[in-house]
């Protein structure tokens, strides 16, 4: 696995929270970059929201007061054999449960928007060290049905995918796809 | 329409060229933004690409030097009718042609990778004060079989689609999209 660059490791000093979600970040990047080179997918994640205050005109363009911003949808999107593909990587130390303040009100939107729309959206959660991708739909169906503010971990063990990692292809994400592909597919016959 | 917020009008300063090219923009902001108020189609503008060098952790995470990167995909994505929507907005002032050097080689590239996936991709162009869609298909066959270093306008009123610009709708170009679904279903058929 490859360590974030310099600029990164400046974030990673915020908490040992940013820090781990940088991992998983990196992860998921290299992932991605794997998938492009093998012309499997093309899935990128978006640049981060930063709402830019001050240019310097005089020195080449250069930002001098700039501020990150909320996002308002997830993280990483792109296309995989035709399929509008969206997702978030979420990390969280608490053991027992995935907090849902972890996903942003029009994040959560979002995730209804897309998965109406027919496109393929999720998220990849590491939690207890492992991790697992979360169907859009099963988060939705989650919400709609609790009015817990967080997911209980028996549940994510039950209703998730979970990933391996491994070094040479990352964390294989478009695997669990295949599979939930295949799922939509049955149920349209 | 609406006109870009303060920090864009810095922006507009910059020249004449980068001046249209907000309007553009902001014209197809609006037409997104009418689309998802009406959950037509729910696509996006990716933030713009920044490299930050420099956060005062002790103000707010306040980026206080930054860089704008050249982009390596296109401006625009989202998902329409479960289709993968790219493109992006070009303006020039050319009236004769329109140069290929205003689609850096990454975003060639990038273009070929999702019309390749099945992606729908392309690029709306303003030249001559009108409004183009231009097919990725179209642009890939023209580098393919040209050595020129640009596209002759009359080849662009030829094999692109004008676009009419609307008060309410801004630039309703999925109305062209649904054309182009339309052709490729009978072609499958």
């Amino acid at each position: 696995m490859k360590y974030p660059n310099n600029i990164k490791k400046n974030y990673t000093k915020m908490d040992n929270h940013a820090n781990r979600g940088m991992d998983l970040e990196q992860i998921i990047n290299d992932t991605n970059e794997y998938y492009i080179n093998n012309d499997t997918a093309h899935i990128y994640k978006k640049p981060t929201p930063i709402g830019v205050v001050k240019v310097d005109y005089s020195n080449k363009n250069r930002i001098t007061d700039a501020y990150f911003k909320e996002p308002s949808t997830l993280d990483y999107n792109g296309i995989y054999r035709g399929y509008y593909i969206e997702f978030d990587a979420k990390v969280t130390k608490n053991k027992t449960s995935f907090p849902l303040n972890n996903i942003h009100k029009h994040q959560l939107l979002h995730i209804k928007n897309i998965d109406r729309h027919k496109g393929i959206v999720f998220l990849i959660i590491l939690i207890n060290d492992k991790f697992y991708l979360l169907p859009g739909k099963v988060l939705i169906d989650f919400i709609n049905n609790n009015s817990r503010k967080s997911i209980p971990y028996e549940f994510i063990e039950k209703n998730a995918y979970e990933l391996q990692y491994n070094y040479l292809k990352g964390l294989d994400y478009l695997k669990i796809i295949d599979e939930l592909i295949g799922v939509d597919n049955n149920e349209k016959d």
